[in-house]
């Protein structure tokens, strides 16, 4: 007995789904969705759902007042046994902090996970298995209230889609150091998982794209010489043989690969020092030698090891290729994610069976 | 002949539709809207549609990175005459400044004014014509993709939307200083009409209705000290019977009403000063009765006077409730808009009448 409903065409569209063989990052798209409304102060029952288009009202705020919030994680399959989530209720809280700044309806803790188990039970038979594969999950929700009034929307749809997917990056990133344009403000909303954020970085990924750069890197919105953050990923840097990563405040995502590398890494015996991180100093340090390796973390990316650091005009600063403490970290992770360590902080959860 | 497509329900639609008495602001929806896309490198066709709901992929980066741009004008009808636009190739212009800041696709010209006069054209019986009212458009324009790169979208929707309007504020406005929260970074959107702006106001307009103020005054991001704007509105204040605008800057919306009650105010034999306002000072001007008037503007305000400036904590600075300036540039505006002046601007377009 689930507590949402699932429509008929589902088992369907979930046998008549073939994964293919190449799967990029968001290329391929599973065939289920799961969505419920919050109306008249009330949520309505959710629904598993065949993937396809959504009905939307025209002048809804979640199209117009970017009134939008999100969440990316993933469900991983290992050899036979129930797929598994990796620290889904952090998710669901930081969800809830994020509609929390965006002054929107929160989303409860059994309707988020509804919908993460119901799109991942259903699409269980088709989560790649090879390491580094799983099925990318994007619960979100957005304003329906069709309203030109700044003011949040009494009407919200939550829903989960997802993609089977390898990691994000395969190769060691190109970074440019963005120094013009700000993603987000002190006292703006970096802190929240809204499309506004990323909607500030399309310009300089443009830019850092045709430049031969795979992403960018924020600097701070006050002073503009301390390292935020890429794009859609935390930094770590390691300056001899200490990790480093920037201190949060309100204009970095606090990202749950973040947190979940400092407990791992101090659990093996690393020291890690959180603080302010300037971009020239660490620049120096690389110069120098004394800074080996700069890595990046996030769901998509996993750990990905930096490769060099460069200007918009192309002057650029090589990191060694050789990044010991990225490996250990992400093999680390990784065999907790992919259920071939034990899991000593308890991060995995395993998706009940879901009979179509 | 037209450019566009007219759905052959779209005559029953308009016949069938009837103005309510009270229109409040957004709370009638106008019964057609205009849609074109553009896809493969090329714009379709456009067509005229019934309003209705609109299916968009639920991973769009739409909904999901607020790759989302609008605009906001007005139609106006006076007895008999065909109606008219204000400025409408300005509103274009700032629709692909914003498009160019978001790196999305920008809409031509002949597109954007066949979406605004064929919703105007069709709409033109149900224009409602009392002073102060009109048919506001919504142009706006999102992001087909669904796909999880920071990347702007190869695929754009552009619509127009509409809605028989009474001017948004109807009596002098209470407004609370933010002082916490920043709507726009320096190096960030502010100067664009996109929606994460709005995203960034909604806590802090929800603050400050609850604490009976009608709308948020921002201040800058890097010293919290100087006037930007309201949430949906430019400001002036009348000091010394001169008047002084925020000069403009990268996190400042661009106003055509601003623009227009600039021109307006000099052809009038106003001096008028484009400068830094620090906040504290035009407080204090306030106090010492040296600034008599403060007002806001915008398309939807048209002009609107300020009654006083408040705090979070309830404290606040009362603003002398005769208001001439603000009622002289108010009325010389809306004699143009609603053609009972003259046009010496040429700001006036007329709209070619839609057989349907
Ligand atoms: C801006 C940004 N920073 C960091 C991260 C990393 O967060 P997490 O590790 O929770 O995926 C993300 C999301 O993936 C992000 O979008
Ligand atoms: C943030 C903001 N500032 C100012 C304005 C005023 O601009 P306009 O006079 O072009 O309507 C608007 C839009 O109406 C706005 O959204």
């Amino acid at each position: 007995m689930t507590s949402y409903k699932i429509h008929p065409a589902v088992a369907e569209a979930v046998r008549g789904f073939s994964c293919p063989a190449s799967l990029g990052f968001g290329a391929v798209t599973a065939p289920v969705m799961y969505s419920v409304e919050y109306r008249n102060g009330a949520w309505g029952q959710g629904e598993l759902l065949p993937y396809g288009d959504i009905a939307v009202p025209p002048g809804c705020k979640g199209l117009h007042f970017a009134e939008q919030i999100f969440e990316g994680m993933k469900a991983y399959r290992f050899e036979g046994k129930a797929p598994t989530l990796f620290r889904p209720r952090d998710n669901w809280a930081r969800f809830v902090r994020s509609a929390e700044r965006m002054c929107m309806v929160t989303v409860p803790e059994h309707l988020f996970m509804d919908g993460i188990e119901a799109v991942t039970g259903a699409c269980a038979p088709h989560i790649p298995t090879a390491s580094g594969q799983a099925l990318y999950l994007r619960p979100f929700a957005f304003g329906l209230d069709p309203s030109y009034t700044i003011k949040a929307s009494d009407n919200l749809r939550f829903m989960v889609i997802g993609s089977p997917v390898e990691a994000y990056a395969t190769a060691p990133m190109r970074v440019m150091i963005e120094r013009h344009d700000v993603r987000a403000a002190r006292g703006g909303v970096g802190v929240a998982k809204t499309g506004g954020n990323y909607a500030a970085s399309l310009r300089s990924s443009t830019l850092a794209i045709a430049g031969g750069y795979h992403v960018s890197l924020w600097l701070d919105p006050e002073t503009r010489g301390n390292i935020e953050e890429l794009s859609g990923m935390n930094v770590f840097a390691v300056i001899d043989g200490v990790l480093h990563t920037p201190e949060l405040n309100d204009s970095i995502l606090p990202g749950i690969t973040r947190d979940s590398l400092i407990r791992l890494a101090r659990h093996r015996g690393y020291k890690l020092v959180e603080r302010v991180m300037n971009m020239e100093a660490l620049l120096g340090d690389i110069r120098d030698g004394r800074c080996s390796e700069v890595f990046a973390c996030g769901t998509a990316a996993i750990v990905n090891p930096i490769a060099l650091f460069g200007e918009a005009d192309g002057r650029t600063v090589p990191l060694p290729s050789a990044t010991p403490v990225a490996s250990e970290l992400r093999q680390a992770l990784l065999d907790i994610q992919e259920g071939r360590g034990s899991d000593p902080f308890g991060w995995i959860v395993e998706v009940p069976p879901l009979a179509l």
